[in-house]
């Protein structure tokens, strides 16, 4: 009989992983979880620093995202970015309601007092409620840079959020991430971790910037990691990785993305409409299984999770 | 005959200064009209710089003051200071509305790239369409301080606004306003300005941090300078002059508050109803007028600017 991983390390974007993880912590316990998340689409606004997965992680676990939408507060007016856009100019593309500003003040503020990002995201967690350990994948700034097809040199968010992602993609980079250090703790919970979970995050821009730091991969290669895809049925559900994939020559397939991660995947699990892809899967992860990934509810989610930590107690039992 | 003055420096607290000036800009070329703010009061909250007086003065000038607070932005909902207080535990009694946050969002921002206080005021009267020059009275900081009876060392709006001014004031200091540089274009705007206006301000925590910088007070006593009481029938109107006079040794007196300023002033304007102080306020000031004083509409605060002029007209036909 396979031991039950305890110690978990998640690896986070945005919506699909907040949903994901609002099942996990049901399945696991939140004291013994590391959730590291992406940083590489944060971005200043207003002089505000904003980490836009990191907000979605905490305000969906805390209890306070706006469900429809997926990112940002419930019933959040935007007063001030009205009066910061009306008065003074300034640009709005990039909404920020007032609640969810509240968030960025004081990240902001802590940072100018010399706070790390991982001391106030810390705090943010703290404030939230959350019972697990929530970590930036580093204090240091990478971004995540899109070079279109037009020649330009974007920030993620000003393609994705500024410019409606219309421009077409010639590349992706992750600007500083192969000199920047993960942040303190990530490496050691990997290394310590019983398994790695990957979340139905997009691989390009939300999975990729974490792996891309230096020591991820090689600490994930020594530890069972189990995938989530996040292309279901062929399709991405949300956000544009469909528009991405294509860029690191991918397919948007539930097989294909788990190709990205052949180096360091030890199990796969797909959506049942893209059952007919497990064995194409099992090509790149010797663990693989098919069920529902719904993850809007969190029962659902719940189940979810627990089919992962199925899979990831079949990588441990048959770790090298 | 006297020749008009035109080029005119007025140095400017919070409230009574700002509705003075609603009435100043109405009487003299605002393109030749240069306010020098107290910065003494300034502050951080949630990491945000905060310019009372200067915001006052913005706002009251600009048409978007909170007319009957005196302060901060009509209809100003707090959705983001109840968030920071509710949800991550933030001291409020600095009150900072959604709309007048935008400002201070903007400010700290300004700054944080490297913008001098100077250039950030620039920029916020521009926004507002002031059409005069608003300065503040340093790029340096200078802090207002209270030492109380019981031994403590408090930010001035610690003790006015944390503390309710409850406190005994033991003394009062300018913190850095020694070494402090005056703001540039302060000292060449004195110098060159044909009269200099104290505004109706408090005199212990408005217009002496002013003052007390290198080089002012040098100025001023070469250049023709009227002041108007902040003191009405032997009362303030607002604020806790009352309270800051005794501690420097001054009555709570029209004419005594004259005599705070003996050594630069050249004519004072008294409200009717201290007429009887007009003889010895005449000890501190050659040129002393008597009028209705009442500021809160603007034509009553034109009216009082004009008196004011008319008394700079005096002194300037006298100066040596």
């Amino acid at each position: 009989m396979s031991p039950t991983p305890r110690r978990i390390v998640a690896l986070a974007g945005g919506v699909g992983a907040a949903r994901f993880l609002r099942g996990l912590v049901r399945a696991v316990d939140p004291g013994q979880l590391t959730v590291v998340a992406n940083t590489g689409d944060d971005l200043v606004v207003h002089g505000l620093r904003v980490s836009p997965d990191v907000d979605t992680v905490v305000y969906t676990l805390g209890g306070g995202i706006d469900e429809a939408r997926g990112w940002g507060r419930a019933d959040d007016p935007t007063t001030v970015q009205d009066e910061l856009a009306s008065r003074y100019g300034e640009p709005t593309w990039f909404t920020l309601g007032d609640r969810d500003l509240a968030t960025h003040v004081l990240r902001t503020a802590w940072l100018a007092e010399g706070a790390t990002l991982s001391e106030a995201t810390a705090a943010l967690a703290k404030a939230w409620g959350l019972g697990f350990t929530l970590r930036p994948m580093s204090d240091e700034r990478v971004t995540t840079r899109i070079d279109t097809e037009d020649g330009r040199d974007l920030h993620f968010q000003q393609w994705w959020v500024g410019e409606r992602g219309e421009p077409g993609v010639a590349g992706v980079r992750f600007d500083g991430a192969d000199q920047a250090v993960p942040a303190p703790g990530v490496l050691g919970a990997v290394a310590a971790a019983d398994a790695v979970i990957l979340c139905p995050s997009n691989p390009v821009v939300s999975i990729s910037p974490i792996l891309a730091l230096p020591g991820v991969r090689a600490v994930l290669r020594a530890t069972p990691t189990v995938g989530v895809s996040p292309v279901v049925g062929g399709r991405v559900l949300r956000g544009m990785a469909d528009r991405l994939l294509p860029v690191v020559g991918c397919r948007v397939d539930a097989a294909a993305v788990a190709g990205l991660y052949r180096d360091l995947l030890d199990g796969w699990v797909l959506d049942e409409a893209d059952a007919n892809r497990a064995e194409a899967a099992a090509e790149y992860a010797d663990h693989v299984a098919v069920t529902d990934t719904m993850l809007a509810e969190p029962d659902a989610a719940q189940r979810v999770a627990e089919v992962v930590l199925d899979v990831a107690e079949q990588a441990m039992g048959t770790a090298s």
